[in-house]
């Protein structure tokens, strides 16, 4: 346990908010209306509040611990009231918005006064039942997934390429030792052995199916819609000559099945449920069913909810279209209706917050190279996506869920968690 | 893991089904209806069964690995066949069906005869939505657990009179040693620390109370509405002179609210969720809210289920009326409307059916006891629960959940879990 490392947040070591985003579209004096508009933010947040609110001609609160949100016109701050979750990211992203200071404690301000004041409008919906088709799904995966491999190599683990939450196992883990760590958590939770066949459904850039080739002399058959991690997948199995071993199929997990009923020991999914779409889940429970030996098992690695919530506005129109993190009871419609078990949960939120932060901290480093390759507004746009992330997961708004299930007739299931944490468990040395 | 102590089934070390219960009603030498009415079971179970069924005046088959179900009369054939899970149970227990051989490897089959040909009539339900109130839970509690102090203690184990799922940390422990293991893994999930102040609701004989006490330096309130329980419960710490740290409270754990708003470090309930009612569930959860510090977490440990059922009829109406496991998904009404986060979910059903096989031996090796403290019937229908209850498990129908969890705001949660198995853990060398 070390919660020294999230409380209380540590100020970036780049000063957020700066940049020479796109101007903006009105400027002038602020008149009466402007200040009057101010006011109506600044008695939101009382005054014991570290925020402050600076109209464009005037200047930030310089003062330790304090953090300021300046304006930059008039329809900036008109948008921001009329709609906070969905016009902050974008008045943010297009430099309409600055903030002085940092960043993270603005974010975490906004979760605590959503808390406190109950929450902003729109901000809570009962779960929506997304179930997105294989096009509606090719098209959001393509969103976010196809901006192009050389972007994420900028900021991800340089070992494995892993775009889903790390487990560090020791505290002072590398991310790369964390995702390694993760891989290995989840391959011991799994039980994997030689020679059994796995399959995966959303493998990103296959890192993981390399791993569990590489490491555990697994059988890999790894799916994904995503073109440009498909063929990097490829190419870095023919480095690593794991071709006999891996194979990289680029198609919907939904076509699955026609690679044999029946044929895996193993089903595991990291990070792929958060696009699934809660309409679906029944129907990948039975897809699993189908796919899973007599004896098989699977793990599931998702980003989750306490309490059901639609995604925020601006994550789910600019970062992730058509992502839903479900709730555990939302999940169940994978197990119940197919006759699984549900043998193990763990909830690691904490390692996704401080995965985010070795994230955002390589990303600030790369900054300059993401502007010459996008723009000062995707900049900004993905600064704002990774901070809220990190806040999301440190103020309990996401859970990360890792559950291992197998089908409830069959007792080949471990008998206990210990071997989990045997002697030669990543980073069991540092809990002795 | 291990599985060999499970499958195949041993053959009990009695010899189940004979004994001088209760007459029958009707006998005589048995008619043509008496053997059709044989012959309509007989091609229920098929030609490969190896249940065989016999009227009153016929042999049992004596061949190794079959058993024979032997009606004493028509009336108990008519009956079997109009609602075998309801009438089995007190049928058997009359005496009027006797079982000639392993009664597990009977249980076995009719559970494999239900999921082979769907359900039987009223087996399967959508859970009921009980909510017993306080005067309910008062008789359904008195009506099991008050049957008499002595009458437990001759097969429970015998250090903590734990009547819930030990912990089999190491397979070859003793009932004994697996309550402490299982008492001990539940403190150490919490991260219980001396001094702390635990809320029990449903704490049995006060075993696990003086437990925490006594091993962890914790100050325990703990609450039952079994005024057996509570009487033994309290002479018992007055021995252990444990009266300063632990207070057993003889009211409805729904009062608990009274001794205190936010008092509690931990709250813990070992076994009492299945007489809750999945209607109380909402208010169990905000009693927990409001029993916890700002920083609190808590357990539950209960009988479950991978899909919503009713309990079996015979089980409801003569071992424990208004019980019922619920499946995770019912477990989160509890969660999910009061804030609170699911860190940790474990299922170690294989462990119920290990501990209720060393229930149900020491039941044997007392049964002459337990006949005279009662009658045949009653030695008859503990013998089934108990059986039921080992197949129940080993066939998957029921599940053993430890929830642990805190609030969706507290970051002071336990960073892995490589902590609870650390090197001191019970039974953790056998695993290295």
């Amino acid at each position: 346990m070390n919660r020294s490392r999230l409380e209380p947040l540590g100020v970036p070591s780049s000063e957020y908010g700066f940049g020479s985003a796109a101007e903006p579209s009105v400027r002038g004096q602020p008149a009466g209306l402007d200040r009057w508009l101010k006011k109506q933010i600044t008695e939101r947040l009382g005054d014991s509040s570290p925020v402050r609110v600076a109209l464009w001609d005037e200047k930030p609160d310089a003062q330790e611990g304090r953090v300021t949100v300046q304006f930059t016109d008039r329809r900036a701050l008109l948008q921001l009231l009329a709609n906070p979750e969905l016009h902050f990211g974008d008045l943010y992203s297009a430099g309409r918005i600055h903030v002085h200071g940092d960043l993270l404690m603005l974010l975490g301000q906004a979760y605590a006064y959503a808390e406190r004041h109950g929450k902003l409008p729109g901000w809570l919906e009962r779960g929506r039942r997304l179930a997105p088709d294989l096009s509606e799904s090719r098209r959001n995966i393509h969103h976010h997934y196809d901006i192009g491999n050389d972007f994420y190599r900028l900021w991800l683990d340089r070992e494995a390429l892993q775009y889903t939450c790390a487990y560090f196992a020791d505290p002072d883990m590398t991310i790369e030792q964390a995702q390694q760590a993760k891989m290995h958590h989840v391959c011991r939770k799994l039980r994997l052995k030689p020679g059994e066949k796995v399959v995966e459904a959303g493998g990103g850039w296959g890192g993981f199916a390399l791993f569990m080739a590489k490491h555990y002399g697994a059988h890999v058959r790894s799916f994904n819609i995503s073109k440009e991690q498909i063929a990097y997948a490829r190419e870095w199995a023919g480095r690593e000559t794991l071709t006999g071993s891996v194979e990289f199929v680029e198609d919907d997990y939904r076509n699955a099945a026609s690679t044999g009923a029946g044929a895996y020991d193993v089903f595991v999914s990291i990070g792929m449920l958060e696009h699934v779409g809660p309409g679906n889940y029944p129907a990948l429970g039975k897809l699993i069913d189908s796919l899973l030996k007599p004896e098989g098992r699977g793990l599931i690695h998702s980003i989750g909810r306490d309490r059901a919530e639609r995604l925020n506005p601006w994550i789910d129109k600019r970062i992730f279209p058509g992502a839903y993190p479900p709730t555990l009871r939302e999940m169940m419609d994978i197990f119940e209706p197919n006759h699984l078990s549900v043998l193990d949960v763990e909830n690691i939120r904490l390692h996704y917050a401080e995965t985010l932060r070795a994230w955002l901290a390589r990303y600030e480093e790369n900054v300059d190279t993401v502007r010459s390759m996008f723009d000062e507004t995707f900049v900004r746009a993905w600064r704002l996506y990774l901070a809220g992330s990190i806040m999301a997961f440190v103020r309990g708004k996401l859970q990360l869920f890792q559950v291992l299930f197998a089908r409830s007739r069959v007792n080949a299931i471990p008998w206990t968690r210990a071997d989990i944490y045997g002697e030669d468990a990543p980073g069991r040395s540092s809990f002795e």
